[in-house]
């Protein structure tokens, strides 16, 4: 007997009830299930639409329900059709018929609408807990290794040297903005839709603002419609997730491409780099890989809520069953990604000498040329010019800047100061960079204190 | 000559030359490159890099321009392979050399970064004034024609006596979250990437925060190389377009629903409707379906963007000359569906008597029985099943609620009371829903004074 | 121990083991990874790199372990990484250090290629017999309930009088495509990497056209590093179910359209709907709900794809151990949606009765005077001009189509034939579209004999 | 006056017409649209429904109108609506009255779904050209530079030595499946709706296979509802697409890689790199980074179409109008992306002597002491943890292979033979690798001559 059966001759069929079922899915809400039907049961006694006694009656039988759950002594099958469903069959088994009251003044409904929001208001700190400990770790390896010089790359060729710790800020503030996102998307979350009952509330005497109380909403949903059908705020969680998923899938490319021989800019650490069954040299990025490749993941759970959600009639449709696996799943794995990322930084080795010494006479200092002559008044667009000329002499011949006397940039540009050389080394040539965010290292440090304070004290 | 030739010896060919150029996507940003590249020159002036004379040609010159673009007086051709070089280009044209100077510590890395912002801060306060409309536009018809009784659907299946009004607030709270998702990504669109040039900063004396200033950024992005490389607000902005779409899209669909002969609770205004070219009675609810179709491509652009942008390595790459193309369409599309739907719920016509008779006796009065039975004591289940074997005597019969008796009842349940027929009148049953956020018109007037309170003083 | 730690000191980390472990993902392809090992035993055996009875052995072993997968007797637990990994170590439990042998002239990513290819060889055929199954759902309904007279909706708009067959048939020779689609992905499923070791082959005489042979693949894949990258046969699966479901997921829509009591033309059987938890009245679509809403899913499984093979470098990268959930998923949605949908056709209750009085007089018949006035030569502008204004004429008498005359017909136009008032029957209206493909029943017909003879023989 | 408004007072509005025209997306099928309607025309004539004269008139008319349009001579503006009526309003206002007879028997509906067949008729043959020169491109650079050695890639460490040829030929084979989807989906785009009508057929005595033939279908879709209201053809173009557009994307990635001054292997030709604004020394793969980033834009054209399609009750509905913005980008796109890379491909130099010095006493060749200690009748298992403790020895000692000797080999493990140090050579570790698909030269050989022969005789 399922709980609305009153009316119907035949009931599903064995394949219709596995593929209508989703225990698999939603089991992960029991805690909140059973929390939000505890708040609606202490309301309903306190405003009298059940006694006293039977209000703790109820409150006792699911905490012992939760009890089972937890210890695994008892496991919902597929007959229950939901976690909801199932909680409520176990109450009753173990309550008796006062069990029937707790669905007054309360649907499906609105019951599935409230799981959603406490287990989201559970994890998404849990999220935002991972990507703090990775902004940590990127804070923590710029201290540590910010002063080596890498080259600055665009379009993933050498553009200008930088210090490493520059780079990695650049990677830090985008996951302060994801923070920040995380944070508008959890107060948008964090209002309770119990109450709201099918779609036109009750005409029973509930109190919504005191199981919002209860269950630590900020606010009551105004609109018991509205309760019941809007899913955009899975939307926008999804939405935070897929866009931090592709700043780690950024780093990540990163780890992959600095971690071969050809960039050899850094050893991941042996926790999280795996071999080959049939290569014995092999010391693969995994995690670094799995992470990119979790990023597709995510954007296609965005992409199911969103084609799902998509023309839909008001208030609840069966469709949105389907919404709590991409949800669930999204947060789970960028949770699990951004972790896994503070672990790569944290352990990982940086190769500080990588670049010294390739670094000097690099073709990546011809904008040092190029800003030179800026200093001594010729027009950006030309002094560009003439460094690219420079570029060109020195490709003819094959060799580098180091290659450059004073003499010969003079035969390119008149204007070149008795100082042009100078300009080519690549340590004052990142120092040198002082402008608001510029990679000099003063600024590297300005944002360090700046992004340190925008963690929990203790991460 | 390109501005970046001096060390090239072949140019691109001219299929090359057609496959980048970006002018087609970024032309709509023209405003904006000038107005950056005139704040851009003007603090060159004010630090000394510019004299005040250099600043001033170059200012007037971006001025003229700007004229040329506005009147059509000139059109930059894909030689110029994109907006920001034909318009450089066309400066030197007028004002010479000193053309030249304006990229003194700038790049287009940055200034592209900056025309897009500049472009969002114009543009999503377009998006907003559209949604306050329509969110303005669903209110007005609420109050117009709100007491209306229809079925609450769940299922598309008739659930409980509802007011119109109490259904349309349910889409206008959603938009009132659009648009605070809005506020929150133009609050971190408003930052600016000015002067963070390739990705390194300058060594030359700039001053950001002026330029900032003088372009009504909120703010300065800290770290250069995030300045250049970071997407996130883009991918913001379009994940909100998208988010709204699929509201947009729910009220097309319903809107499709309702103006069908079977639902007729709606008639489309002429302007928003369309003809056959084969069949003449028809009399199509066009625009509702565009939006509904609309939505299906906003959300394409969202995927483009999150898929460009997945594991892109940092800083600038050029694969992100891709990105304007899907952000300004997602802006714009969204902004034309919220205007289009405002003025279909503005010219709309209900269908007021459609459900009144209709819902007298209707099977949605059956949770009003089992209301009636918890009021008196029994458990919502017991009464829900009670309810529900009522439903299937009345369909065994052929005969709908109306052909109840109070004998009837008691057959099936002792516990209703003298007044259990009272209940089933729809209206009464919808006032009856008083609980927040409930049916009952008190409800829904409270909420439209709340929402209305949301609106701009004049939409 | 894992099989690749001859050189790594320090092993992965807790954390990194749930991180990475593919077991959740890929136990679902044991059979296959012991059917594909079988082979590769057999085929070392055969030409020599094994002994017959170490080949004997490890065949027997596979078998046992196999048994014991199949049986529940022994479970892989997550320090096995996947399920390749774990059956490995539990052969060599069970048959010592032959076990090792297993491995000669193989790697994970042929292995793993192989097990993928050979699941999909398995899967598919129950994805064509579940899309055969609706297939002869539709014809069988067709030839029951076909010649129920309904309109021609487009735009949701009555547009034509039709016979429900007409339309179930569109509906037919869509999946009819479906499942030439799924041959064609199917073609290119079918050939072997096997024997193409990490990318590069081996310098072991191994003969992979047997493998392929004894796995009963069509031929074998030429290249050894195309054989161990490529996934655009998944994606290429993923994609022939996204477009089956967006045909699942319209048929979906017209069922839950069709069982309103709004357009009342379909009541379904009562195992593939359920009731409200609250509303005792309700009958609702689930499973035609369920199949819409998973159409988002298997939508994302797709999209995951995609973003996820964008810009890998070969030949395997870890990303693509992401690349079984989804692929599954999508395999499976899609079938089970399929099937359930072959169930829905098969159980529901056509109205016939439905339209019949209603399509007397419904402007639905405005193209028949069209329709006339053309056989009377006058142009199909004209006519339809005029077929529009008596639609308006009758509008504003509030009537219909019956209380239309010859005379007033012939005072909109004097090309009126005597036999114009019979035009408006609506069945002989759908019975005059004779031509090839139009709604007649003889076109129905002859369309039911060509799908039929599409269909196995025992479907 | 549009052609459908014999019945409505009230046109559009300026804004829903700017908003609901098509002609910026629909313009691109003119040719096709009056090739369909002089098919049509001709046809009419043919079976009587015109006279022979009329049929000429319309036809004559037609052709001028084509003239027109390709001269540019006249350009429909937005009040036509789409290109189908601004066609026959041209018409008209050149052949007069007779115009209107051009829509007997036939719809916008049928009219739109032949435009969009006979535009990928056109179209795909010239996207599976430009593949065709891809694949030629891949072939040619095979035979020129395949005998390069290079490490062969897996998760980005070098695997193990390989030719290059072998590598470029993994890409072949992906294109030429992605060519044997093309014919596949053209296959299904080559049927013929005209003639369908609205979606019921029509009475008029029309000759949809005289129309097929004229037109050059292969063959007559057989349901008209069908007819007008599938998709599925453009979701199987749009997908041949992405999975097309993510090889393309592939290959881009390993061009970028591969340029830069860390791999160093190839240098793209200077046609398809571009320099910086800012910083002189630069040489960026555009070409590849565009061919990535255009990967994202072509999977959210997929994504449009598919959320679009889903759920659309049947015959046609406005959403679809939408359809043709992103199949016609996705198809051109695609062409684009495979035609620059074949570009790319024919002019880039590969340094061939990168990798040859750097591969000797790389651990990259430590499989081929693990296959030596197989062929001595070790387990592969003990084998690779031999190879596996080889390398970390090195490695702890900061020296290569090139550091073996015999006596070292053999003291860890006794089964090292006295050639075991010639298994070290990386040229002959390559071609040792004969197995079917193995990366031995006369394995790249043979794949070159099946290749060679799938392209067309000229390409």
């Amino acid at each position: 007997m399922t709980l609305w059966d009153g009316r119907f001759e035949g009931g599903p069929t064995g394949e219709m009830q596995r593929f209508s079922e989703s225990l698999t899915d939603d089991l992960p809400l029991f805690e909140q299930d059973i929390a939000g039907s505890i708040a609606h049961a202490t309301m309903l006694g306190e405003v009298g639409l059940l006694s006293a006694e039977e209000a703790a009656t109820l409150r006792d039988g699911l905490l012992a329900v939760g009890d089972e759950l937890r210890a695994g002594s008892w496991t919902p099958g597929i007959e229950h059709e939901d976690v909801h469903m199932a909680i409520e069959a176990r109450l009753t088994e173990k309550v008796g018929e006062v069990g029937g009251k707790l669905h007054t003044a309360r649907s499906r409904n609105d019951q599935v609408a409230t799981d959603v929001r406490l287990w989201l208001k559970a994890a998404l700190p849990g999220l935002d807990g991972a990507l703090a400990r990775l902004l940590a770790a990127l804070l923590d390896r710029a201290e540590t290794d910010g002063r080596t010089l890498i080259p600055g790359f665009t379009h993933l060729q050498r553009g200008q040297p930088i210090w490493l710790g520059h780079h990695l800020l650049a990677h830090a503030w985008t996951l302060a903005r994801d923070r920040d996102r995380l944070a508008d998307a959890l107060r948008r979350v964090d209002q309770s839709p119990l109450g709201a009952c099918a779609m036109a509330g009750t005409p029973h005497p509930i109190d919504r603002e005191r199981t919002a109380e209860l269950l630590g909403f900020a606010s009551v949903l105004d609109n018991a419609m509205d309760a019941v059908s809007c899913r955009d705020h899975l939307l926008e969680v999804a939405s935070v997730c897929a866009i931090t998923m592709t700043h780690l899938s950024r780093m990540a490319e990163e780890l992959v491409l600095w971690s071969t021989r050809e960039f050899g800019l850094v050893r991941l650490g042996d926790g999280y780099t795996t071999g080959s069954s049939i290569m014995p040299n092999k010391r693969n990025p995994d995690a670094a890989e799995l992470v990119r490749g979790k990023a597709g993941r995510v954007v296609g759970d965005l992409q199911a809520l969103l084609t799902m959600v998509k023309a839909l009639p008001l208030a609840y449709d069966r469709d949105l069953q389907e919404d709590k696996r991409p949800l669930i799943d999204a947060v789970l794995t960028t949770t699990a990604c951004a972790s896994i990322s503070a672990g790569m930084f944290a352990t990982l080795t940086v190769e500080r000498g990588r670049y010294a010494d390739e670094m000097r006479g690099d073709f990546a200092l011809a904008t040092e040329l190029a800003d030179h002559l800026v200093t001594r008044g010729v027009p950006f667009r030309d002094a560009h010019h003439v460094a690219g000329r420079l570029v060109r002499w020195c490709e003819e011949r094959g060799v580098g800047f180091d290659a450059l006397s004073l003499d010969l940039l003079r035969d390119h540009h008149r204007s070149f100061g008795d100082d042009a050389l100078t300009w080519l080394d690549p340590e004052a040539a990142a120092e040198r960079r002082t402008s608001l965010g510029g990679t000099a290292w003063s600024e590297v440090s300005r944002q360090l204190t700046t992004l340190r304070a925008t963690l929990p004290v203790e991460p």
